[in-house]
């Protein structure tokens, strides 16, 4: 193990290591439906590549707990020394060792990343809807290890002056470092108290309001590409944290903010006439900027949008502009879902791959939606088929399959047609969102939800409100 | 054969006995087209998959008596006692056998059904335009048999208290159970006038007129899926009665019923910004309905339109905007008519299959309004490569292949991507509507037709009016 | 050769004796790309089908140096007996030989032909950019031939009364017959006077302002397919004659003219929803033309913009007109540029082949627009990555393949869908023009163009402007 160069790449070698077993290539249907082929049979029986039915609580509580094994086994918690190989057990102040690395065995759970936000945020929400409290467990030792880490990398960086593992924290410059995983550190202040949370919560209150890059009309925005760029995806990185804030401490200015943020850089990136939200808008294109309408940009999109409408009372100025937005959003996603269930990674180009990762966020947001009454209960079947899809992905070993990897705000479609997607990947935090609130749906009493009949020729899956379900429906 | 069940299911098992011969399963160009594939060759000559030709008046026949071959054929007009196989030669009301059924065996033409309604609009129509009486005949021998055995099972429904095969139309309770098939009653009626059709016709105006669920402004509607629903399916179901029974009656409130359902249910149904209806709109989506462009839905849309106009004085209040929403309807169609000249069974998803029963709906939608002058002759061209089209789809045999099964209104394209599709079902009826306008579309006085040139390189099929013809057109 | 009949079919039957070597059928692998396959792979990288690069200048000119190769060595310059297969040297007017044809056997770069004035501007624009004269002297020997010659033919038709290989100039009809060609020769008189010259353009300058159709607003029109239409394709064949000829003449009208054109034909043709020009419009479609968004007439669209923008003055009335025309046609092609770099023969169909003509008039109006401050710098990348998929199609001898042949405004799908494509076209010329212009942007002092890093998860082109360089950018 001397001088072993621990990088990602190690995370399948050593895949056996870690009890995953091997994985063979998965056949996925989904990705080799060919809807032109359904002629000259003697039967017209429907065929679906995918369950048509409704899921069981318990179906989908076991997929989240796959996810969660895979998420605990690779999340080590290790801090190594990068020229031996040597474990680092605890951080000792006196003696700061330059070479000082977090594990990257196997990913980048370890990591202060707005990505094991996601992950955390749903395991918060999981724990709530299941009484799991393994789940919440998690993010308790993910924060008790970062901020018992912190401080020692801290003082490395102040003594080296090289950047390290933690410099996205001591030099907190954008909202990617900051808004999402602090988010979900919200979440377990409030059930999990711990006075270092609050103070890097309060820390990172300050730079989100005062010190990041906004434009002058308070909006967040970006220096790059264009000088003065806006990007869909501060939609999440900016207003999960915001509206949490709001929640911790009571101050509804956080709210204010998540509003603005919500309706003003809408006015830039929410394309009416498709219902989507182009990735990004730079105000150089001088009232031409090309919309590229990628899906996990509308994704975060969705998920900021649910966040912030799930703490607003109902009464809360611009609440209304946000749930219009919302809507509008929500139906142009069930337009586009693919058969499948799962929808394309350019969402309005059916010839780019299924991507995992939006596809997720978009069964959140239905499934939310309809739980919360923000949308009809007709919106429930696309939440259904959209979770079966998503399903699909799911690996035996817990990781999730077809996800796109890390994609920057670009102006030409051959950067997002061949981004590539993979299960190695930190991006699947939104199918834990969808299927704690998946679990939510399926029990919720509120609603009827008659399943498609097979033996009837033309049943489909219907939700109706439990008030009018003396209505006969097929 | 005793105690056998007559079911569906023994079409094709029994198939050689009809003399229909076995069916290979028939390479169908169409749906193998790879459109990606058209470089690298020497040659730049177009190659078509269907032919780019304009079909001559005798090979339309040809295709509509191989239909009507098979229709005539699979509708056996018989009853048989379900228990021990023997047919009931004739009605006994004293005998009355609650075994009785109505022959199943090759399918559901004996059956009172819309889509049967639809089939025999069509014969009306083919008989008119070529005088050939054997499809008018097949009707009046239709609606005897039909008239003969109601009154034995509505007696038999009585004394049992059992649903039967004439349950709706004893227990009439919805437009799928009158509209349809009442239109072409009443074309019948008036070249073959009968009491006993006369009375149901007048049983079923009260029906619609006065006991069918509506909105209060008067709109048809449904109370599922949700408790308020519209289906553009209903144009037709609606529709087609009331044209015909204005022009049965001379009372033009029946018309005004029908102007007032197209531009009433357009407005919740037809979305302008694509020219297409969605499938079905319930009230409590609230102004933000997920829209489904499914293709038969569109296609009843257009025949109800037709046989609107068909019917309505040019000064008519309210044919304007039924003729302005024809009209963009027809224009969006051209538009998304695959190559092969069929159309998508989502119209604005290629990835789904090319379905033939709505692609002959537009074929006739587009010969009826160059043929009546409602669009200009430049809507020729998609009316002849759309015929050419759906012909790949008539098997020797005389069924129609490539049709979708029965389809609800659902809210996921799960649903509606993977719908069954095949030579086994009624919805056939569109072709002969389509064949009966062609024909007389190729033989219009009023079209110059320009074919194309198969040794000009950019030639391409052209209509213009005749009175224009001295100008020179390639 | 006794009797020889000299047609094109000869060209490749023939290719050895012009050392072109024998094709083999290349792999283009961007014909072939499934980008649905991008899922279920341990790795996550991008990997892209053309070159994800910015190409060297001296790679650009390479690749127009062998087009030039492919256009010099066709370019015969002869003329034959068509009966004898002899050469005739000179014209002889006192022995006029009625079996005089000019070469066809290697396709139709010897005529005058709107194809070949494309060529020919675009080799005035590499001459310009590079200096390389070699180019530019390709022009005057093609125009020395066509005047040398025209006359001779000239008394051979008044003689014969039959018509010859120069009848479209002799009988100028349509603007096909002169505005691309005589831009061309306006651009080679500036540079190289000669009256012949001179001559011809006023002639052409007199057809186009007095005798070509137009309607009563003055707009460019054409008699078919119906009494009264308008084409895309005008725009170029008209406009950029328009905008040459001002810049010869200094007389504004033709400027006035062209602005006309522009703005007063995209009132008809250009579909703002849709950011794409119509292929054609018929006045009795009465408000209902159905649209057709060929790419190659929104190529000439693009093209003819780009020329009238390059000769306006800032000021020039109507000029922000055609600027804001321009810049949304932008927008909407970057926006439906295939991941290959390349766009579909229908713009808006992905199920159509990917065309190489229009994918260079796009690449050259990016370009332009880019170079010209027309365009944020953002418009960049999408002109890289169209030259890269351009760049794929030319062959190693020069052709230009995956090319649509010569297509006629019609209203039918199957026509335009199955249009033949291969390298054996004369519509090559559009990739010269980019070349030209993308040899300019690659080194274009004002524009900071930053590299994808192959290393970099997330890293894409992009462009900035200089003066801006101080910000980061990734």
């Amino acid at each position: 193990m001397r001088g072993m160069i621990i990088t990602p790449r190690l995370l399948h070698g050593s895949s056996l290591c870690l009890g995953l077993g091997l994985l063979a290539a998965m056949p996925l249907g989904a990705q080799t439906t060919d809807y032109t082929k359904r002629i000259n049979g003697d039967s017209a029986v429907a065929v679906y590549p995918v369950p048509y039915t409704v899921p069981k609580r318990e179906e989908i509580k076991a997929v989240l707990d796959r996810i969660k094994g895979y998420t605990v086994e690779t999340t080590t918690l290790k801090v190594f020394d990068n020229k031996t190989g040597q474990e680092i057990a605890a951080p000792d102040m006196a003696n700061l060792n330059p070479n000082a690395v977090v594990d990257r065995r196997y990913g980048n759970l370890n990591f202060w990343d707005y990505t094991n936000g996601v992950v955390m945020s749903g395991f918060s929400m999981v724990a709530e809807e299941t009484g799991d409290q393994s789940y919440f467990d998690y993010n308790v030792r993910f924060y008790d290890f970062t901020f018992t880490w912190m401080p020692y990398f801290r003082a490395l960086e102040e003594k080296t002056k090289k950047r390290n593992d933690y410099s996205r924290m001591i030099q907190m410059s954008a909202l990617d470092h900051c808004g999402s995983i602090t988010a979900a550190l919200i979440r377990t202040q409030m059930k999990h108290p711990d006075p270092r949370y609050r103070a890097w919560i309060d820390n990172v209150a300050d730079f989100i309001s005062n010190k990041q890059f906004r434009f002058e009309d308070g909006s967040l925005a970006r220096e790059r590409p264009q000088p003065r760029s806006v990007w869909t995806d501060d939609f999440y990185m900016g207003v999960s944290f915001l509206a949490q804030m709001g929640k911790l401490t009571g101050d509804t200015q956080y709210w204010d903010d998540g509003v603005k943020q919500i309706t003003q850089l809408s006015k830039h990136l929410f394309i009416s006439e498709k219902g989507l939200y182009d990735h990004g808008w730079s105000e150089n294109t001088a009232g031409y900027d090309p919309r590229f309408y990628w899906g996990r940009a509308n994704g975060w999109a969705t998920m900021a949008m649910c966040e912030l409408l799930s703490v607003l009372p109902k009464d809360f100025k611009g609440r209304d502009e946000v749930l219009h937005l919302y809507r509008q959003h929500m139906r142009s996603l069930i337009e586009l879902q693919d058969g499948t269930g799962l929808w394309h990674n350019m969402l309005d180009k059916s010839e780019t791959y299924l991507e995992t990762s939006a596809s997720a966020m978009f069964v959140y947001g239905l499934a939310k939606g309809v739980n919360e009454g923000w949308l009809s209960p007709a919106f429930g079947p696309a939440a259904i088929t959209g979770w079966n899809g998503v399903v699909t992905r799911v690996l035996p070993d817990g990781r999730v399959d077809g996800i796109c990897e890390g994609t920057t705000y670009a102006n030409d479609n051959s950067y997002y047609f061949f981004r590539g997607a993979s299960a190695n990947t930190n991006f699947f935090g939104s199918v834990i969102y969808a299927g704690a609130e998946m679990m939510k749906l399926v029990k919720n009493p509120e609603i009827q939800i008659v399943p498609a009949r097979p033996d009837a020729v033309n049943s489909a899956i219907h939700f109706r409100w439990t008030k009018d379900a003396a209505t006969p429906m097929r």
